[in-house]
């Protein structure tokens, strides 16, 4: 892949897809214009009840595909987010595609098959040990025609909330939002898509999660393309409203010193995840990804102490056993 | 493996081995008794430096093994610092065995090759950004007789320094020890080791090492048993006059805001070595080690900071250039 070229801070191009080649009214067209449109409107949304503003990097690679990332760092209410979009056109090996497609379809040793991929990605981490976590993805993906195999297409994404203390109230508030964008699209999605997420984000090396879950889907081609695409759409939509009136709420709590050292240790579990177990961190750690946009997810601080053991019947021991038992978690 | 008994924080046994198994005067026993010195020299100079104590942790196996962690957070001169001695009795895979041994032995699927192995183990992280990080692992590894073939043996270890800056003396100090502890086994180990350990502690994602190296050896078997516990011992016997001496020089160093954000930078970058290359806490995470012990080498506090970049020329730029060339740096 060749060398991406950086272009200026607060000139981005009206598309990231390869202009004169791809359809604008084709699926890779429709998503590109959503995910931009979700990174537009999340990064309005964190500004204005911030007061700080992002940072804007983008850039392109000669033969197609690029990124747009804005990061917002030692705001007013968030000591680092980020939200980032980016278009890839790669290959990837047969091998792979085989097992994707689950067709014995025969291929030489070095064959490689082309791809599309796009995609918006953000973690937010606010000071206040009050205010959760929150982080998002929604992806699409798409094989070119090969061997007479016709393109195959894939949706996957979700969002999810990682907060340091358990506010019941706020966790109806954000399950119960993605739920009823769920249920608009098929009354089965939740319950699945809330395993998935409790299933995913295990620390296995901890017995937890890495936080309250929410909703995680892969691979999702089970139906109607537009049909997939307005589910995807929906839940980005909902993204600010799960989301913002949680971190509103609590901003401004009262904190102790042991309230903030405990988010720091939660912060470290989050590290632990998404450098040990984050798919999506790890292939793009090992492919040569832009290191600063992949790491965009970590903390601004974390911290490890050793042996940490919340007292017992505390607040802090509560999350523990919360995390421990997410898959219990009813909270619609 | 059995669940680990937990023993009280001041008695721990005089043997981790087998009693009335295991010989005392072995190379299990002689080289058990060697790190467990080690541990105790090593605590000793770190508590008459910091004037705080090291905690005790230790636990033992019903069937033998076990391990005693000390850890001295939040003191006068290191934010964390842990010396852990561990020993283990498992059984390995015949595949990797037969790869190990370099031998086409016949083996059944599921078949398992009984194995010991004991070692020591640190990370020391001081509050002021001019001191140093240290770390430093001694092991000996060791297959029972099987199929006919007699028990194996390998050796391997190290001791490596990670500063936030370069002090030049202090690298020319702590490669200086080692390479004269090298030279006193074999002449051609110090070029060697030096290049193992900056391979080894490589951030392929950054294009960096974790930090300055030191020395690093693996599978090492080549020549007696004696000769090279005997040059394992010198190793370890040399791990606090090559360290201490550089922490007393800048304990009481002065530093700005900006040099103490400097080093959270590169304590993240500690963190991203560890969580994703380093092979002792990726075996111990997803193998089920006691998570404690071996998380013991995480900071107590790191940072990302967004795209960070230090001024042209300024200290911190100097010492990113050294890390992205330590294959080119010659201390001594």
């Amino acid at each position: 892949m060749e060398a991406p070229q950086y272009i200026g801070k607060e000139e981005v191009p009206s598309t990231l897809l390869r202009p004169g080649i791809d359809d604008p009214d084709s699926m890779r067209g429709k998503f590109e214009h959503m995910i931009r449109g979700v990174q537009t409107q999340v990064v309005a949304a964190i500004e204005e009840v911030d007061g700080c503003t992002f940072r804007q990097d983008a850039w392109t690679r000669p033969s197609g595909g690029g990124g747009i990332t804005r990061v917002l760092q030692e705001g007013n209410v968030w000591e680092k987010a980020g939200v980032a979009v980016s278009v890839v056109y790669g290959t990837m090996p047969a091998e792979s595609y085989r097992v994707a497609v689950g067709k014995d379809v025969p291929f030489e040793k070095d064959d490689r098959v082309p791809f599309f991929a796009a995609g918006v990605s953000s973690v937010m981490h606010p000071w206040n040990p009050h205010c959760p976590t929150m982080h998002f993805n929604y992806r699409y993906f798409e094989t070119e025609e090969w061997k007479g195999i016709p393109g195959q297409w894939w949706f996957g994404g979700g969002t999810d909330i990682t907060p340091s203390y358990i506010d019941e109230e706020d966790m109806r508030h954000f399950h119960g939002t993605y739920k009823a964008v769920c249920d608009r699209h098929d009354p089965t999605w939740y319950d699945k898509m809330k395993t998935n997420c409790d299933d995913y984000f295990q620390i296995p090396h901890r017995g937890e999660t890495r936080g309250m879950g929410g909703i995680f889907f892969d691979d999702l081609n089970d139906r109607d393309q537009d049909a997939i695409f307005a589910f995807s759409s929906d839940c980005a939509a909902n993204i600010v409203e799960s989301y913002v009136p949680i971190v509103k709420k609590h901003k401004n709590d009262p904190y102790s010193a042991r309230q903030k050292e405990w988010q720091q240790v939660r912060r470290g579990r989050y590290v632990e995840f998404n450098l040990v177990y984050d798919r999506g961190t790890i292939f793009g750690l090992k492919t040569g990804g832009r290191i600063e946009s992949i790491l965009m997810s970590m903390p601004l601080t974390a911290s490890w102490r050793y042996d940490y053991q919340p007292e017992a019947q505390s607040t802090e021991a509560k999350f523990l056993d919360a995390v421990k038992n997410a898959h219990k978690q009813r909270w619609v």
